[in-house]
């Protein structure tokens, strides 16, 4: 089946179908964190240093970096984070912008091959986006909305992500680089928004053969306990076939949702990163050092082992 | 789609796709606590009934009770503990036992229509339990082994299932009646266990049109943080179509993995049950006030209401 390999200069994590479920943290993204936003934009990275850390102790196999900053520098602002972040840690990044200077900016300073966030079905983002992603040699996160929006009609959704998949391959990028986000709607709102999504991808896995990845705390907008539904919504994502997702490490829940998943799927040979992980009586929500060296015998390898 | 009701002698329950998953309460089971089978065999229900109390409480729908004690009257122990359960809530219950005369036992003195845990597709049993179904129109769980075992192929497993609602039709048990428990096998030893369920309950919903219930808590054996396999294992299987499960309702992880899995069926309309529960800060493991009134409103619902 498909894999998509991202890495840094040392690291490589591999999405793919009947591979643990990678975790791309989504923390370091100033929108709705003012003090963030006023420290990144007064070159102050101390707080993306601390949730880069966190995030992987906490058990997040990528980062996702956003600089989306009103009225700032966002190309430079972004490349230095992404400098910082892989100066200080070994998984790959997800370079995160809606700018495409920004992307490239990221781009341009990124060790290693980038999973760029993200390209939509728009005709002119498409023809921005995609050579970059040639050029560089990325992975892209395509989203699936076009001109006409964002359908409620999965099945809509479905023929958006099949034409972007259609037009990267005009551009000579592999489906196999081309990640897929359904598009999550909160569930408050729209009642079908689960089914739809479980719908969706699995269409993506099974038509398309495509990975898939979602920002996935939109689910729960507007709830209570939001952890609980975001929970339910990944383990049953991935029962349908999700293999990344973007979201926040830092809840315990989260991640232990993820491993639970990956149990049942058959993903984790001999329950040994979930026993490695929970074999002391009390979860450990923010990892404990022995996740550390869990997570690296999953789904990421080091470059220099050459394993499969 | 299929409705299955269960009713005591003031409320009933519906186990059906499109609505809210049934939990089971399986603490009411003296296997494995041998200060609670000695009590019981002494007569002394005291903690029979706070369990009861306890699990209902917590949310479940429905109650299992079992009285399978070595060497003990167990007829007479099972009927006096439904007497006694029925005596304090009204929740609707199951039946369990491995002994006919116990099943028979219990459907004597219970008021309602009781669910009866269970029957096999072996050919005595089959003969022994279904008149007895018929004569007390109760339901039934069926499980999917015979004469030659449990198959580790789920397709085996479904032949099996199919065979017992076909033989049940023969002693004119509507397939409504019959809940099939697809067997759940510790994932620890079994690595695709997870995978055959979710095809295995699939395939009961989409080709036998039948509900389905398991004993959740096996998939787990031997592992550390039961809870957090439980809860992937209920929301991954009731993406599948699970309908309901026996399962331990004082984990709170466990009511709340099947409540968010019920949002993203959506099977629980602008997610008022699960705003109700939830709507304070911290979730209320062990049942708040207003727990028991969500729950009278979501898939149970009192007789004399006449609600659909």
């Amino acid at each position: 089946m498909t894999d998509t390999v991202i890495s840094s200069a040392t690291r490589e994590v591999v999405i793919g179908f009947n591979r643990p479920f990678v975790i791309i943290g989504e923390r370091i993204n100033p929108t709705g964190r003012k003090i963030l936003a006023a420290e990144m934009a007064a070159g102050d990275f101390s707080r993306v240093e601390a949730d880069a850390r966190a995030q992987v102790e906490a058990g997040a196999h990528m980062l996702d970096v956003n600089a989306g900053i009103p009225l700032a520098d966002e190309p430079a602002i972004l490349a230095k984070a992404i400098q910082l972040v892989q100066s200080i840690t070994d998984v790959p990044l997800s370079i995160d912008s809606s700018i495409v200077a920004a992307l490239e900016a990221g781009l341009a300073v990124y060790k290693g091959k980038a999973l760029v966030n993200s390209v939509t079905g728009e005709e002119e983002r498409l023809e921005q986006v995609l050579p970059l992603i040639k050029k560089y040699g990325a992975a892209v996160v395509a989203i699936s909305n076009d001109e006409t929006g964002i359908s409620e009609d999965p099945d809509v959704r479905f023929e958006v992500a099949k034409r972007i998949v259609h037009r990267a391959m005009d551009h000579g990028i592999p489906t196999s680089d081309v990640i897929v986000d359904p598009l999550v709607m909160p569930i408050g709102a729209i009642n079908q928004a689960g089914v739809q999504v479980m719908r969706l991808v699995r269409r993506l896995k099974d038509e398309l053969k495509v990975n898939s990845t979602c920002g996935a705390s939109n689910v729960s907008f507007g709830l209570p306990a939001r952890d609980g539904i975001n929970s339910a919504f990944l383990t049953m994502a991935i029962a349908s076939g999700l293999t990344s997702a973007i979201t926040n490490p830092l809840h315990g829940d989260i991640v232990r949702a993820c491993m639970g998943a990956d149990v049942m799927m058959g993903n984790d040979p001999n329950c040994a990163r979930w026993i490695r992980r929970f074999r002391e009586a009390a979860p450990a929500p923010t990892g404990a050092p022995g996740e550390v060296r869990g997570r690296r015998e999953g789904g990421t390898r080091r470059k220099a082992s050459g394993q499969a």
